[in-house]
């Protein structure tokens, strides 16, 4: 089956954790919203489908996942659908749940990512929020991050099969996304990481391994691979990494 | 199975989206944290169970669950096991995911409005963050809650099994979720939710379908229902309803 990713074109944002899971698996997708419209696709198949009355699962927001007649939405969700389909996720009713526990647990902590350079509304500009990102910065860095990546750094300390994967001892779809958020702090706090990584070396060694894998790896280099830039999620303010 | 809840015992929070599912199903639970040290539980035992590094599926934070050998975290994580357990998710693979997708769109729009009176970081006060508070909860209840609740407006209306229900033609453990927004918002929001909700007659009319359904009703009225205060998310701060 031939799945449809719809997210926008111009950033990894939260569309590049789904893209991460189909690279790996070598699945035969198609980004929707970064074809031609032309073709009949490109933002204004996003939006037609969004739009689209008649629709009786609609999307809050992308990114959305077409395949077959299901119209899937949620970061989270479309990787719970998809993680089985690719062999992304242990066999195991409790490991399939345990990767997904571990992927919502990322979704909060890209949140607070967002929340760096957004604290009063995404409605607003950056500009407009500046002295309040700046405190928000502030108690992420300080405070938040080091508990969170301590959270998962234990998570690979625990694993019974070995700290190589967050679960088991096969990557899932959530080591995947564990690399993209370490990729993605280094980005946007290189400072802040610099300072931090030494104290989770399982962590730094995952998001090592990830970019080793071989699909994983020519993505990288591929066009496919949008670059990071100051529209997405992470974003690089010098001024938010003190 | 008598499952265990692990939530903070003197807030609805989070961990009332769970015991809303578990009451409607007359489910035999029991709310570790808000029972007797003396009985070897309260929170002591909640903090006991975070602080064992022989978990191995630890949680990032409450609420958790404990069924039998596993522990499940994230609220929404612990909806989606229990939902076809206590028989508050449609059969089919397709609806139960679906629900699942409501459930994290509810998420996202519970950190918003958490976020209303928390703006720049959850260790601090309201009072260190009130200047911030204001301007993100003008955003919040000028753009973002219409947004939300017309999302919300348009499941319903677009249900092809009718607009009684979110899902299907028989309540789930997301409209039970719903409802807990809509009371929260009235709390929390009571101007803005009295200018708002003529817009959103079906949500209005799921929010008192829930209130009477009979286990639900006799739950509100026991003192297992926490009442509503400003230490939970949503807090009753009049300034920030303008």
């Amino acid at each position: 089956m031939v799945v449809e990713l719809y997210y926008w074109p111009e950033i990894q944002g939260r569309g590049e954790f789904i893209r991460l899971a189909l690279e790996e698996a070598g699945a035969d997708y198609v980004d929707v919203a970064r074809r031609s419209e032309r073709s009949g696709m490109g933002t204004a198949a996003m939006f037609r489908l969004m739009e689209d009355e008649a629709v009786q699962c609609p999307p809050f927001a992308p990114p959305f996942l077409k395949a077959g007649d299901q119209i899937i939405a949620q970061t989270a969700n479309i990787l719970l659908f998809l993680g089985p389909r690719l062999g992304l996720v242990p066999d195991d009713d409790a490991g399939w749940l345990w990767v997904h526990q571990l992927q919502l647990t990322i979704a909060d902590m890209l949140v607070e990512v967002h929340d760096t350079h957004h604290p009063i509304g995404a409605n607003l500009y950056y500009e407009e929020q500046k002295l309040e990102a700046l405190r928000r910065a502030a108690a992420f860095t300080g405070s938040r991050l080091p508990k969170f990546l301590g959270y998962f750094e234990s998570v690979l300390a625990r694993n019974p099969a070995g700290s190589a994967w967050l679960v088991g001892d096969a990557p899932t779809y959530a080591d995947l996304s564990m690399f993209q958020m370490i990729a993605g702090l280094r980005y946007a706090f290189p400072r802040n990481m610099q300072r931090l990584e030494p104290d989770y070396p399982f962590l730094v060694t995952l998001h090592d391994r990830v970019a080793a894998r071989k699909r994983i790896k020519a993505y990288l280099k591929s066009k496919r691979r949008i670059p990071f830039n100051n529209d997405g999620i992470f974003r690089q303010y010098k001024e938010l990494d003190t």
